[in-house]
């Protein structure tokens, strides 16, 4: 299980009706094949610059990458994403096992 | 529920008994008072620097500020995490309610 993570800041005020929607086009994400428990967060540390999050887990590299090639996830990269976006960081992770990893 | 994690990169190289020994210490945090759901994270994403990262859940904010003041962590941060970490990002967060939050 994979878990792709992306924590990013909006070029719209908190609390407006265009983060509003942005939040919500964002949620459409998880109606693409291969997403498992899509999460939309709110990222609360003061130790970084980021507002919100989104988190889904792919059961393995072929099923995310199929998301990244979906053509629902490129136009939303293309006339959402990089529209609305400030700035973002990604972050995916697997569970660390001593045992079998690094 | 606030979760709480840290990605970061070591300053010593993969696969060594250094980074393994790291790995082994960092887990003993999950023995603190109030930590749930404690995970040590593989980061796997090319799109950043970070190698590892660490989750746990707290209850709520006096969960969390307990375990930030408790001094196994206030040790562990002074004594090996300052040690040994080259570089680190800390994201927390909670899950995103359109309907309560902004």
């Amino acid at each position: 299980m994979i878990v792709h993570s992306v924590f990013f800041r909006l070029n719209h005020e908190a609390g407006t009706e265009a983060e509003r929607m942005f939040l919500s086009k964002i949620a459409e994400l998880s109606n693409i094949p291969g997403v498992e428990n899509f999460q939309t967060l709110k990222e609360v540390s003061p130790k970084n610059s980021f507002s919100f999050g989104l988190s889904m887990e792919f059961s393995n590299q072929e099923a995310y990458d199929s998301y990244t090639a979906h053509p629902d996830h490129v136009r939303f990269v293309q006339e959402v994403w990089m529209q609305e976006v400030a700035e973002f960081q990604e972050i995916d992770y697997i569970q660390y096992h001593p045992q079998i990893q690094p």
